[in-house]
């Protein structure tokens, strides 16, 4: 059985097998999905992905296990979460942790130079799970990356125009994304007398201004991490700073961090390109250029971004990302690769989205797509309901039946709770004068056509309806 | 950072690292999967599962990992290919081995008592991967199943027309599926004289009847079996009948199979209902009622089938399946819950359509989905571009633009390569009359437009342009 090949012996072991009925689970920290959050998750992926199709972008996979040394020594600390295949002989390999080293190092692989991708999957972390807080061992991620020697900001604007279109389409909510630029940030620190060997441990405290007052941060700062106090006094100036960009930049080129800084400078001139392009892509007005923006990460090099929900009932970031063009060289010893990407919340999104269902019955997602439910009055009449199923199937239209015997007082409410959109009905009578009815659920309406209309009568009224979808 | 936090420390632990750069590389037996294999696994996937959902399937997912001890026991001496996870403190976890345990499981842990699931997902074994035949260590499943309580045969006719329908959809050449039924064989062996201590060994031997003659198979029986030779040439008789289910259905009603044994008078009447079902359904052609059909598998209860290519360049089935009514109830306290399903070989079908995109260069799929490719003549022109780019993708119409200036010389011969369909085009002299020029690459064919009036120009085309796909 070339299928299947192993089960062959399963059953007979199984019933040799002396041990009792266990009760099944689930391991910790991991999910099942239903087949209802099933109908949600493709709703999100179908329209983020669309997205990213209108873009040209292409997908990729690669396995769910890595060779353990391409893992090792990228996620510090971190690793002791990575999960370990156990040493049954040959290769020593790890789950995938995410999806951005096996994106460097397929691009290493296979030498692909210039690719817009993106990459829906699962990635593994053996971490405690904070089930409460949506935080699991098995979550999607959901990444999107341009990786290529393109002019300077092109791609950069794209990304960007890429995720409000996501936010947008996906219509959770009011957001903005917030901006700054790793160059800007580091001729920050310069220009407000931060050692270099202060950068990253200033950054990290920075980047908690999201969460904590500029009061706390300076403490932190100072006290925490030896910074001089005036030191600070000038980061808290600079940081506080947060406009649209165009009107930040304008203030910026009166600032030590266009006049007296190279670095700075720099990065300005960089952001002004961008802000133009945002402009001509129609999206500068949801970008804020937020100078306390730090993002953890250690390997962008250029341009950064959050998205937030700015209403009150969600928090934190839903999409963050940037540019790193340092990243896919370390694999590869053809140089490095610049590339800038995002990666959207998905498992955030979700959560999001079963919450608006279970708030709001009228935009609950469908389990099933079904169209069309037929059914018979009075007799079974089971061939004649098979006969018409595999009608409409051969339309391509979506049909079930009941299996079991039901009384059309039973069916209908559940055919209306399902939200299926029509029903075909018939009885011996209809059977005797070679006729069906149609009836379309939402007005309650019924017509009856002959039995030989019954396709092309119903099929203006299914693409109506999957135009509505 | 909530969407990657532990990247932080990466970069800083690279570049600290020692080691020299690796030549990266996949684990063995396990692929990258490219955009150009994506695209062809999309398509594949896309046209499977609208068959599932045309008749109210939904889907599910489980996690990549289980409880060992959910496996242990299921594969008999096959356990030994099971990924194990190492013991990393905490529960003891292996990678799915195939996606019909987790199903059990999954019903036992849910409770869910009917159901029609597909489920399309990767499993692992660590074979020894023989990469020029197509078995790899990881590969997708496609499984699809009915499980619940419904009147005989009802739902095993309609896992067989979607069987029928998914291989008509895919259109990858000629096939038939053969059919036969798990107590009519036994009911055969026992009527043949076999013990029923060798009706399994039999069975198996009766499995390699699509590959070898009969008798070799016979030889198999008497000399390594140790069955009477009286006992195989009864099966020889048997096994050699195959026709139309409804005319092999009248014949063996003359045997002794349903004048003589209780169950083969009960497996012929299951089959007679069957067989009429599938008539209404319109697939009975499709089907071969075929006698030398065992199917290794021990846990089939009732209808086995297999699909197989009937033209001569592709070998070996392509789906098979069967009823199972006993298997779920193994992971539950709650009793049995009867089932059947079918499990479609996608890995067959991507190999197949990959095969024939190679040789029918007018078969192969697109990479990208992208509509219109906008460029500029002369001048980059890179503001009106961007801005037309934005209209069309507000248009929700899938539109590229070149990052680097190309003259449009070299562009026009890719966006053909690519089979773009639609271009918008536009140099000084239209931007000062305010138009564009829209050119349908399939007849070469140009169209000047008003600026205002392109999307509205274009939709039409885009529309008839998508029906075709």
């Amino acid at each position: 059985n070339p299928l299947n090949p192993s089960l062959d012996s399963w059953f007979t072991s199984m019933l040799q097998s002396t041990s009792s009925i266990r009760k099944p689970k689930v391991p910790k920290g991991v999910r099942d999905f239903t087949p209802h959050q099933m109908a949600i998750r493709e709703q999100a992926f179908g329209r983020i992905t669309s997205v990213f199709k209108r873009h040209g972008g292409v997908t990729i996979d690669t396995p769910v296990f890595e060779l353990k040394e391409i893992l090792t020594g990228k996620y510090g600390e971190d690793s002791k979460l990575i999960y370990d295949l156990a040493d049954q002989g040959g290769e020593i390999l790890a789950l995938r942790y995410d999806l951005t080293v096996p994106f460097a190092r397929y691009l290493a692989v296979h030498g692909e130079g210039n690719i817009k991708r993106y990459h829906i999957a699962k990635v593994y972390r053996r971490d405690n799970p904070q089930i409460a807080r949506g935080r699991f061992r098995e979550f999607y991620q959901c990444d999107f990356d341009i990786a290529g020697e393109y002019p300077l900001m092109v791609p950069d604007a794209e990304v960007l125009k890429i995720l409000t279109e996501i936010l947008d389409d996906l219509d959770l909510g009011t957001y903005e994304v917030k901006l700054n630029h790793r160059v800007l940030l580091d001729a920050m620190l310069e220009l407000c007398g931060v050692p270099p060997a202060k950068f990253r441990p200033i950054c990290s405290a920075i980047d908690k201004l999201d969460k904590e007052e500029w009061e706390t941060v300076k403490i932190e700062m100072v006290q925490e991490k030896g910074l001089a106090e005036e030191a600070a006094d000038k980061i808290g100036e600079y940081v506080s700073m947060k406009n649209q960009p165009k009107v930040l930049f304008e203030q910026l080129k009166e600032t030590g961090l266009y006049l007296e800084s190279k670095g700075g400078r720099a990065a300005l001139d960089d952001l002004e390109k961008l802000f133009q392009y945002l402009e001509w892509f129609g999206v500068i007005d949801k970008i804020s250029f937020d100078l306390s923006l730090a993002r953890g990460l250690d390997y962008y090099t250029g341009v950064i971004y959050e998205a937030v929900f700015t209403d009150n009932n969600v928090v934190g970031s839903v999409a963050a990302g940037g540019r790193y063009d340092k990243l896919v060289g370390m694999f590869s010893n053809k140089g490095d690769i610049p590339a800038v990407g995002v990666s959207i919340g998905i498992e955030r999104i979700f959560a999001i989205m079963e919450r608006k269902m279970a708030e709001d019955a009228s935009a609950v997602v469908r389990d099933t797509e079904t169209e069309v439910y037929v059914a018979s009055i009075g007799d079974e009449l089971l061939q004649e309901k098979m006969e018409i199923c595999a009608e409409l199937w051969s339309a391509k239209i979506k049909t079930e039946f009941p299996y079991k015997k039901r009384t059309l007082a039973k069916l209908f409410p559940e055919v209306l709770g399902a939200r299926i959109p029509f029903m075909v009905v018939f009885g011996s009578s209809e059977l005797e004068n070679d006729t069906v009815n149609l009836k379309i659920m939402s007005d309650r309406q019924e017509v009856t056509v002959k039995r030989s209309e019954m396709v092309e009568t119903l099929l203006p009224y299914i693409e109506e309806y999957r135009q509505g979808e």
